[in-house]
């Protein structure tokens, strides 16, 4: 748990109907980019005895932040392409991955040029909650024969699957906020380990 | 012009046909960070004159520069949203852009919380061709009723419409490549000022 962040989603976090925790002062629309040279620092603490040469993400809201971490650890990002066409190349590796936000399934490429077996890749992302995204982002480092070291989420929501799911799988997840539950009436977010 | 820009482009650089440069080895798919410290240092130094209060930028592309810009003159990043669906609420600055790659038009969005008349605004992106992108974003600026101090850009092409027509307009443009030409058969392409 990363105390600042926690603070940070209590005075800057909107909470919207459906469970929705709006932090676009900071993360998502708005980039507070000293904040999330922080974000980048925790992620490398907490996995700083892996060899990650490549942090993977996918468009568009968590690029700054696997930026942040590559930094630390020397190697390069690369970010997933959405799409709705399907490509007709073979030189993409390919996923499919269902938005619970928007009710809608899209396509997540990655060229076959900047993913490969030899790489040990650790995913970044900016939210966690029915695992969709992440789950794509294995699908691709799967098909490229390639080594997952873990998995880094600036927010999990908690209350949903998609974290707990990867713990049981036994991959190595650390977000750096967890939330437990969020009342839409009082405004009022609950925090693990509060 | 920024010759180790230039000379990266050159050494990993695509040409493909309809005038298309890929540089998704470090700025569209794949992110070389230390590289994008250097443009954003690059930028910093061509407007460290003017008083940004924030830098704007359209997802996905640009947000790296525009966050390493951003750090240097210790202010905020927004990056307008793409979308297709018009927003029933009025919390929003939207403009309409034409992408020419794609062949048709999407929205961007700004919410009005990031954005207000007492801003001054550096635009940064990673490519400037027909500026129908960054006629967007200064039509946002302009709603808002902010202050435009200039556009920096990456890779402008220069047999394209949109650079000069920003001169014209008597806008501070700053591109860190402009590409003059590109031999599609050769693969050679030609750099403003070599």
């Amino acid at each position: 748990m990363m105390k600042e962040l926690v603070e940070k989603i209590k005075k800057e976090g909107k909470v919207l109907p459906g469970d929705i925790v709006k932090v676009d002062s900071f993360i998502n629309h708005q980039i507070d980019v000293d904040f999330m040279e922080k974000i980048g620092e925790e992620f490398y603490k907490l996995f700083k005895n892996e060899k990650v040469t490549k942090v993977l993400t996918i468009e568009t809201s968590g690029i700054l932040a696997a930026c942040e971490t590559a930094k630390r650890f020397k190697c390069k990002v690369v970010y997933g392409k959405k799409g709705n066409h399907k490509n007709q190349s073979n030189d993409f590796y390919e996923t499919k991955v269902y938005s619970y936000t928007k009710g809608e399934e899209y396509l997540v490429k990655v060229s076959k040029d900047y993913i490969s077996k030899d790489d040990n890749i650790l995913i970044i992302d900016d939210f966690l909650a029915n695992g969709a995204a992440v789950g794509g982002m294995i699908d691709i480092i799967n098909k490229a024969g390639a080594k997952l070291l873990g998995v880094g989420i600036i927010i999990e929501k908690g209350f949903q699957k998609g974290g707990d799911e990867l713990r049981k799988r036994g991959i190595k997840l650390e977000s750096l906020a967890i939330i437990d539950s969020i009342d839409i009436d009082k405004k009022i977010i609950k925090f693990r380990g509060e």
